[in-house]
């Protein structure tokens, strides 16, 4: 079957077989199959979808693209986490050293920021000297000595998702749920853990906007999970407004640094607390009814923070800002923007904060934009809390103004103030396992 | 807007701006809009749909892409005819002759045959000397001294429809019935003439094998030609089995000509007959009364077998071909296609006959492949004669016989034969003015 039938198929709604999704993934990775018939492919995708099956074969044939980390010497129950992206979401930098310190080996490979979302890479190399570029054999050295490593994605691994997101990101075709899935899981079964929890945003800030269609995109990323022999765990959580009160790089670094400290802020402290706790589970590390306590223990007795040291330590990173904040990019330059009422803070918009903090020089438009890592925002008025009329909610960092007057205007605008006290979503809002 | 966000408004099933589309069709002819955006939208399109506007909108666009020909200094009413395609279809060699001797002008270009269907520049050029590629100037030179002219597309007239028709030949995103009219009422508008009647085939040898299909695009056909200031009138007739007896270039020439010498088969005289009769009227040569009667006066009289000699004299063809059949290409050998049984001839599926005449070389499967305009499927036996058991119902032309097993493989499949005389459809389905 020649591969402009294979494009038709899919046009006509009707599902591809194995064979076809190897095709085309292979035609991609080399390169013969051409950008045009590749797009045409990937609409028709977007538009008729792909039944669970079509896209445990596609992440299949992503993965076998490129190479699949072999971490079977390292001892121990590796498990990874992944999050869907989101405003504030700074949680893997507490919670891979946090789940480490309970005895789970925690393998991580992050990406970077794209659009109003930030990237834990960047965040992490606010950090003077942390190298996310080591090599796989550095990586599993660090696994093997610290129980955590968080790197950058290498090259060889599912380099067919790379192509193909490069491709959707200009041809309109990035939102489609089993898209996104194989994607995500292309890369996480590359990793080579044995289990993986998963982090799948949901609300404004999130790439999902509906607990429909969040959960649905959870479902999915399970069935591959569960089809590729990986044990898989989704929460579905809150992403209407920042997660914690930092947005940005190194102001987020702090704040996951004060975290483990046993000073975070309630809602991040509680995601990580609630993630840690799966982690161990599915790591045989604990049991249901135990898991949390011994989260909590790893956080307060100060095992965790410990961890983040060595995690820095071992990464050629300067972990005396562990202790000296001001060795971390600072920001120069600091703008109010206040309640426009008295009453209480109904909604501050994450996805309104990500673009503020974007236009502040903290996060990218194209992928190789330059960033700025002092830069950020800090909600200073969390959803529910009361205010006084022109009494600063958020707070706008930079070093840059050419960004300012946006950002302003974009921070203004996601500030919602109402009269009484709002109703405030749970944080967590489901599991799917 | 960005052009992406332009892809995403049809991936998302809403309706495109005029702006959207002009952006869309100059960003395609200058070739700023990289081939994989203009995929991903035309697979958008072909899902979602376009409106009557959206397609409107777009054929105007394709026709400002380049020249528009103007016939406004040649004297009397311009009236074109354009088929959608089918097997044995020769219609427009019959008809441009006669309606230009019943004094209606007719400007006709034409394009090559692509798969099973054949192309009416293929068949003219089976005659010695004949040149499709006059100038513009040449062109209204012809119309002015003969009353027609039939040459190529020059590659002036609505590039962003070739550019367009390339990229969808290799994406599967042909099979549009907005994108199929647009692409042919671009040409047609840009044609400069004051009218057009369409023939819009309906059946297993045509683009639309169902009549609503085939209405639909006769109802979308005319609407454009009446949003571009164009009288248009389709006819939706059947294409079931091939028209007349003969299929491929050379021996559809011969038919013509037996045609225009008062022996042709009934269906392609019926067809030709009927189609100029629309012309005649939209033209203002005859009234709705009298339409046939005058075609049929012009036929029998030998005026549109005299015109057809001036036709083939005034592009440098030889037009003794006319009366010495043996100047035109011809096949050397033959091979006979018999009745699998004896009974009445049910069906001769048109499609098959157009492959098995491809498989023998008379028609191209990429547009630059060679063709032999000797060869051919000549059908002895039409649908409802009755045929005895062995008794020849299709004979192959060749002169090269590596397409002859699947050629002869075709034609039997082709032939239906059943015990009684079938119910056979009328020619002429339905008309939408």
């Amino acid at each position: 079957m020649s591969f402009v039938d294979v494009i038709a198929k899919k046009r006509d709604g009707r599902a591809l077989l194995r064979e076809d999704i190897e095709g085309f993934v292979t035609g991609v990775t080399a390169a013969e199959i051409p950008d045009y018939q590749a797009a045409a492919l990937l609409m028709a995708i977007v538009i008729r979808g792909m039944s669970d099956q079509e896209t445990a074969w596609l992440t299949e044939a992503m993965v076998r693209s490129g190479d699949r980390v072999d971490l079977s010497d390292i001892p121990g129950v590796k498990v990874g986490k992944h999050s869907t992206g989101g405003v504030g979401d700074k949680v893997s930098l507490v919670l891979a050293p946090l789940a480490a310190a309970c005895g789970v080996v925690v393998p991580k490979m992050s990406g970077r920021g794209l659009g109003h979302t930030g990237g834990t890479l960047d965040k992490l190399e606010s950090i003077p000297g942390y190298r996310t570029d080591l090599t796989i054999d550095q990586f599993k050295d660090v696994l093997r000595r610290v129980g955590t490593s968080i790197i950058g994605p290498t090259a060889a691994l599912a380099p067919a998702d790379r192509r193909l997101y490069a491709l959707r990101d200009v041809t309109a075709t990035v939102s489609s749920v089993p898209l996104i899935a194989a994607s995500v899981m292309s890369k996480k079964l590359a990793e080579g853990g044995d289990a993986l929890v998963l982090d799948v945003k949901c609300g404004r800030g999130a790439f999902m906007t509906s607990p429909a269609d969040a959960r649905e995109l959870a479902r999915r990323l399970v069935a591959i999970g569960a089809h590729g022999g990986l044990r898989t765990e989704a929460l579905v959580t809150a992403m209407d407004s920042p997660l914690g009160r930092a947005v940005g790089n190194a102001v987020e670094i702090v704040e996951c640094l004060e975290t483990l400290k046993g000073r975070g802020p309630a809602d991040l402290v509680t995601l990580a607390v609630t993630l840690a706790a799966r982690m161990l589970v599915l790591g045989g590390r604990a049991g249901e009814a135990d898991a949390e306590a011994g989260a909590r223990r790893a956080l307060a007795s100060g095992a965790a923070l410990d961890k983040m040291r060595a995690l820095i330590d071992a990464h050629g990173g300067d972990s005396r800002v562990v202790d000296d904040y001001t060795r971390l990019p600072q920001a120069t330059r600091r703008s109010a923007v206040p309640a426009p009422a008295a009453g209480f803070v109904e909604a501050i918009h994450a996805d309104l904060v990500g673009r503020a903090s974007m236009a502040l020089g903290a996060g990218r438009r194209r992928i190789d934009d330059p960033i700025d890592r002092g830069a950020g925002v800090l909600v200073l008025k969390k959803p529910g809390e009361p205010v006084a009329a022109g009494e600063t909610v958020l707070e706008l960092l930079f070093n840059d103004d050419r960004g300012l007057a946006q950002a302003s205007a974009l921070a203004r605008e996601a500030i919602q103030v109402a009269d009484a006290p709002p109703a405030l979503p749970p944080l967590v809002l489901g599991r799917v396992a």
